[in-house]
This record gives C-alpha cells, sequence and structure tokens, in this order.
C-alpha cells in the first residue's frame, strides 16, 4: 500500500540561485510538498538526479524506469519536466510494468507565485489511487494516456495526439 | 462533459479582513485558483453562499444537494468547510445523484501560507474524472466514501469510521 | 553598533492554528523574517511575549520599555500590533531614552498572501538608522512622532493628530 | 512632497515566462507592490525600459538620470539590478541633482519565495524621507554612500569599497 514520488526534476522543483541568478536545480522541494500536503496515506520519496527533462538522456529515463520496477508501492508518481514527459512515459508505458504510475509536472517552478505545481501534484496523487494499472500523464486537470499526449508547446498544456 | 466546481465557503475560501482582523469570507478565491490550475477541461464555477461548515443549516445543504443535481456535469467538486463535510456528504450520498461527486477543503485557507488548499483541489479534480458514480470526500491525500469517513478534529485528519 | 528588534506580537506575528482555526500567536516569525531580509548589518533579536495589541496592559508597555531601557544598541525596531502601538509609543516616547527607536506592524499578518509585513519592518529597519534618536512610528511608507499619530480604525491606515 | 518610484527592471522585478521557462520582464511588479505597501504618502510610479542591469549601457544611465532630474518630488527609489546598480548610482552621484535618491533591488525576485524586494523597498522608501540630498543605494538593510559602495558577488551581499 502507499504512494512513491520519483522526483526527476523538471519546472516543478527548479530553484533561484541568487549568486548566480539561474533557475536551476538544489535540494528537491517535495519534502516540504509532501509534509505541506498533509497525506496521511504512507508516501515513500525517492530523490534521483535532478534534470531538466530537455537534458534527459536515454540512461536517465532508465533510471526512471528502474526505480518504478523496483518499488513496493502500487501507485507511483513521477515528477518530471513538461518538455520531455510523454517521452518518458512511452519508456515506461512499453516496459508494462502492472502499477500505476502518474508522470505529473508543472509550468510553473513550485516556489513561483502563481505556480500550478501544488494542484498538478493532488491530481496525480489522487488518480494514482484510482486509476487501474498503467502509465498516465496528469496534467491541466486531465488524465492522459501514455500513448496518446503530447505537450502543445506554443500554447503551454498538455493534449492528445 | 467537464467538471462543476460548487464553492460553499469554509476554510478553503476564508479571506482576512484587514480592518476588523477577522477570518471570514470576501469574495471566493475560487476564481483565481482555477486560472491558476491551468485546467483545459471545461469548468463552470458556481459559487453558493460562503459559510463556514459549522454554521451550515439543513437549509444550505439541500442547496448543495439542489446545485449538485441541477447540474448538467457528470463530475463535480464540492468546496467545503471541513468540521461538517461528513453531514453534507452523507445528504449527498443518500440522495444517489447518479453523478460523480467529491467533497474537499483545506485545513488552512488558500491564502495563509503553507495552505493545503490547491492540492486538495488538485486530488478532488483528478479523482473526480475517474471514480465511478458516487459521492466521496478528498482530503488528505486519501479518497473516502461518503459514509464511511470522519474528520477526526484532535488530530486534524480525514479517517474512516 | 546593529539593530535590536522587538518582537511583541500584534498581527505581523499572528499564525493560523489549523486545529482551531484561530490567528492566534505560537513561535515568533522573525527569526525566519530576518534570514530573509539578508541584512548584513548586526541584527539581536529580542522575542517578549506575543500579544495582541488590544490585550496589553500597563505592564505589558512597561517590559517593552524596559527591553529598551536595557538594549545596548542605538536603533530599535518594535514589532508591535497596530491598535495600540501609539499607546506603547506615547510610553517609550515619555522615557527619553536618547536612542532611535521605531515602532511598526502589520495591517496583514505576515503568513498571509499581500502582507505589508515585510515591507513595514524594511521601513522601520531604514529609518531606525538615519532618524536622530527619538521615537517614531512607521506605518504605511511613513514616519510618525510619537507625539503626532494614531490610526484610523476605519480606514486602516495611520496618521497625524 | 510625495516619492517617485522609478522601475528599471533588475531582478526585482523578473518574471518567469512559462512558455519558455526564462525569467526576464514583462510588465512591472510594481503596481501591485505599491498597493500592496499601502503607502499613504503620494507615490508617482515611472516605468522605465526594464533590463537586466548587465545590459545596461550608457544611453540608459542617461535615461535613469534624466527621469531624476525631471522629477518634481524630492524623494526617489529607483529599483534597479543588482549587478551594476553602484554604476548607475556613481552617474547619478556626480550629477548632485539637490534630491534624495535611493537605489534599491533585490537578490530574488518578487514573484519568487523568500524574496527580499519588498523589505528593501521598504528600506529604500523610508530612508528617501529621512536622508538628506544626495544619492544612496539601500540593500542588505544598510545605506551606503554611491561613492563608496560595492556589490560583493561571491557572497551575494553589498559593502562599502
Amino acid at each position: 500500500m502507499g504512494i512513491r514520488i520519483v522526483a526527476t526534476g523538471g519546472t516543478f522543483d527548479k530553484h533561484y540561485n541568487e549568486l548566480t541568478g539561474v533557475l536551476g536545480f538544489s535540494d528537491s522541494h517535495l519534502p516540504d510538498v509532501i509534509k505541506r500536503t498533509r497525506m496521511t496515506v504512507p508516501v515513500a520519496l525517492e530523490v534521483l538526479p535532478l534534470l531538466d527533462s530537455l537534458d534527459m538522456q536515454d540512461a536517465d529515463r532508465e533510471r526512471v524506469l528502474a526505480a518504478c520496477a523496483a518499488a513496493s508501492e502500487p501507485a507511483i508518481v513521477i515528477v518530471h519536466g513538461t518538455d520531455t514527459m510523454p517521452e518518458t512515459a512511452r519508456v515506461l508505458g512499453a516496459a508494462n510494468l502492472g502499477k500505476t504510475i502518474v508522470f505529473t509536472g508543472a509550468m510553473i517552478p513550485y516556489e513561483i507565485a502563481n505556480s500550478d505545481a501544488l494542484f498538478n501534484l493532488g491530481v496525480a496523487v489522487g488518480v494514482a489511487q484510482t486509476l487501474p494499472a498503467g502509465v498516465y500523464v496528469a496534467m491541466n486537470g486531465q488524465v492522459f494516456s501514455w500513448n496518446n499526449v503530447q505537450k502543445n508547446k506554443a500554447a503551454g498544456v498538455f493534449q492528445p495526439l
């Protein structure tokens, strides 16, 4: 029972470095975020290397797959960059792990005003517990199947193929 | 298709009045919240009188029931105070409306630091689209059936009976 | 050299208790606030009992006076509730301590959206280092002398007598 | 009487563009910030082209100088990027305009968590009304004269030469 949250970076988890003026990665925000959610279901957080999803290579996607394969929880939420989220979802979808795996992320970093991060995480946590085994993307308040989702970069929203 | 969000007040929607120093109600935050979520599924917002749920009377619960009965959407999220959320859920559950109705709320008002409001709304929006018809409470990252949920006021969390 | 900040409570420092739903006092926010300001001038924080200023008695004002009298710093900022800020300022003004003492506070608690707390603290910290010895109130971006200030409660602003 | 606030960009006013993922400039935050401060002294806001101060050229500094020269207010706050703030301050200082001109900015953008922007603006607004005519930099809770200030980029703080 319980949920595993796998942090892989992405806009959700970016951090503003005040010395360099660069939005990059430092410690994951997810420990704080999880406390804030007041979840009572057991939650295991696994923080993988935090990457901009444009920088993700095959080996990085394999690492995500390995984390999901090794997880004892039947419900997994993957916090991931939006730009290549569908691509990593396809790797997971093809692997057919028999678990409910939900990708989510954010258009605005958690630490920036007006962020969608907390809402998106809520959608993902909810549907990870209610959908049948499979691989999904939860963005914009909607759930997409891994094999029928794309990011419309001009509009900044996810939609079916 | 689409989702109806019914605002009834509760901690989620409380507002600090700087002239009186009282946390009460003013305009609902939900129009701003909905924009922030970047939902692409059609969302209809219905703002009922905003009440502390401790002040809700039978007539107020009947008004919530009437709003749900009249809704054309198959998925409804009700933003409600936590103290009597299970009581209103029982009124809706007994009515057997054939829609997926999910109650949610917050332990910390949306406008106060560290609020769970946005996360809870995400969970509710997600499961309202994935659960079969019925009446549910989504709090603490979990989904409860209307006939098996209570608020543990000492701990500030929802749990089964 | 350096600044002393004396915390006495007031709206600035109120905290929402999620179990009771009451805006009251817990630990002061000022240690976090001071870190956030990135002040490089030495700052000594002294946290007195945190009170709503409507609940302040003569003994409470004497405690504030004693703290200021004992301070080794030439510049003191007092974070105080707005409702009786001018009254405590008169106690300090009459004492003629030969230091620059600036009262400030907030109309919206630090932890609530749209708070003026951080701005007000900035004004107070700035003028505490630039004004001659005396007792002042810094609110609404203005500086008032202790003997010519009142809160206009209907408008929620400070103004001369 | 009154204060003029001149916006020139800098970290203070940066905005996250969710389509490009870039922290750049859009509308200035200062109209919202000024409302939030609840200032009752008359405030005139003048928004110049918003620039990263590393991109400022001589002509940009001349524009800031011209705005200050033309201002009818005796107190001027300039919101400016931190990297070349001392350089623009030297242009203003040399011009000897007979007004109290205070530069400020932020290490963290106003819209990002834990920002020092609102505090710094408060310090600047306060001392702009209490210091004699001259050109100053207000950062880290301190006031520096235009001819004795530098940014320590490694530490991210301002200090005397």
